[in-house]
């Protein structure tokens, strides 16, 4: 999915969130909208938003000599979501399909999400969880798939939402490969992440060599992309996985909630719409 | 009042919005977002941010071609504010307080504006216009000054609004300078839009000389200036003006909405608040 001129308002407004989180100096933040202010000059608009994201994290990243930034934050997301946990297991354990429990706990945890700038409340989605409708909802498809498949690779989203990943992995049955990114950007998942999420022990845990907030083929590791071409089925978190695989090859399933009028216009579905959709 | 980090973001809205209005080939748009990040790398945030608007503006007139792209969209916000007019004249003929029943329709007509980006409803504005309580309320002064003044000086913001300062200026019964935008600028007031508002002929319309969405006046002509200087009593309408004109000398009464976050906390008040502020 290619950059759209309504990213741009979002990226400086993501580096106005950040600075604030990070209690920048004022002149600081003016600097660093002055230096995106020159990235987004040099931008083609054939980049996916992950890879813009990237080079603005990066030059934020140069200025302030932080490097994860949002490391607090991330494990306050990762604590929250595990004193949820067992309550939340026992649901699904007791509901009457608990593969469709786990999935929609794991979406309701995709509104973890630092980048896009807008306030939530991970407790009021869990709430609504159990009772909301997907806009799309290739459920279907989506348990012949784990029928047919010996393994499927989990490709991660957010801190925190990790947490939530657990549900459904616990009710996939099937060996799982866990995908984090390379490196700290924005609240994405990286390996330390995960551990401190609790994935359990049997899970592998590989990372797509992606330093960008989002899955970007052309940026990841060739061991990766290996195990990419190779898998049976899928699971992709989140709008920026969605942004850098939609229209990639694979039997992928784009779990996530549609954040921005971009993605939900894309997917054709009113925004804040929940998302289970097999790739075409 | 000088720009905040958070007008970035904005800027490059409005480039979007503006892009809309004049149906501009998504290519195009593109470009003007390159350039306008070009702008922003080349400000040092002194400017107001009149002055950074006149600068996107003035780019996109010059890669579109187009001087005045709400020329259409300002004939019909004045169209529709005329066709109001004939009920609310008898709505303040029919006052207790004439006068400020007056200040509250020019207030409500402070609402038109193409500007801020968001969406508006002059009718629903209007209705919540007579029982909509000021946060900032300086009438005793504005009345002591109207009284003490042998003219008034009344700085106009957008065209269609203009229609709604009739309805004051007919209650100042005092003479009156209204000052319109020199070039046309988002949908800004001009000398044309003035005369198609039916601004009465004993008023006189002068040009402040700016070509900016504000009134700035280190970019006015020496001719207004002096006219400033001299003035008893200055009624200054909308973010716009307030930007430029707060912290300036003069007896300036500042009328208008606080359409954004930056001006409602520069003013303590909450966002969308009505204000009538004398200046310190």
């Amino acid at each position: 999915m290619k950059t759209d001129p309504r990213c741009i308002p979002c990226f400086f407004q993501q580096a106005i969130n950040l600075s604030k989180i990070m209690k920048l100096d004022e002149n600081i933040l003016k600097k660093i909208l002055k230096e995106t202010g020159l990235i987004i000059n040099d931008i083609t608009f054939e980049e996916t938003p992950a890879e813009i994201g990237r080079r603005v994290y990066s030059m934020i990243s140069q200025i302030t000599g932080v490097e994860d930034p949002y490391k607090s934050l991330k494990r306050e997301s990762i604590e929250t979501a595990l004193g949820l946990y067992p309550d939340l297991k026992e649901k699904v354990e007791n509901s009457n399909d608990k593969l469709l429990s786990g999935i929609k706990y794991a979406v309701a945890g995709n509104i973890i999400d630092f980048g896009v700038g807008k306030e939530f409340d991970i407790h009021d989605e869990i709430d609504k969880a159990a009772t909301k409708q997907f806009a799309i909802f290739d459920y279907p498809e989506f348990k012949e798939s784990l029928i047919n498949a010996d393994s499927i690779l989990y490709i991660a989203d957010n801190a925190g939402e990790s947490v939530f990943d657990r549900l459904l992995i616990e009710q996939l049955h099937k060996p799982v490969l866990y995908v984090v990114r390379e490196k700290p950007i924005i609240n994405d998942l990286t390996y330390e992440d995960a551990v401190a999420s609790g994935i359990p022990d049997h899970i592998k845990i590989i990372s797509s060599g992606v330093t960008a907030p989002g899955t970007i083929l052309k940026l990841c590791s060739d061991e990766f992309i290996e195990i990419y071409n190779n898998a049976e089925m899928i699971i992709s978190k989140g709008q920026g996985n969605y942004e850098g695989l939609s229209g990639e090859p694979g039997n992928i399933f784009f779990l996530l909630k549609a954040k921005c009028e971009c993605v939900s216009e894309k997917l054709n579905v009113p925004l804040g719409s929940l998302i289970l959709k097999k790739s075409e």
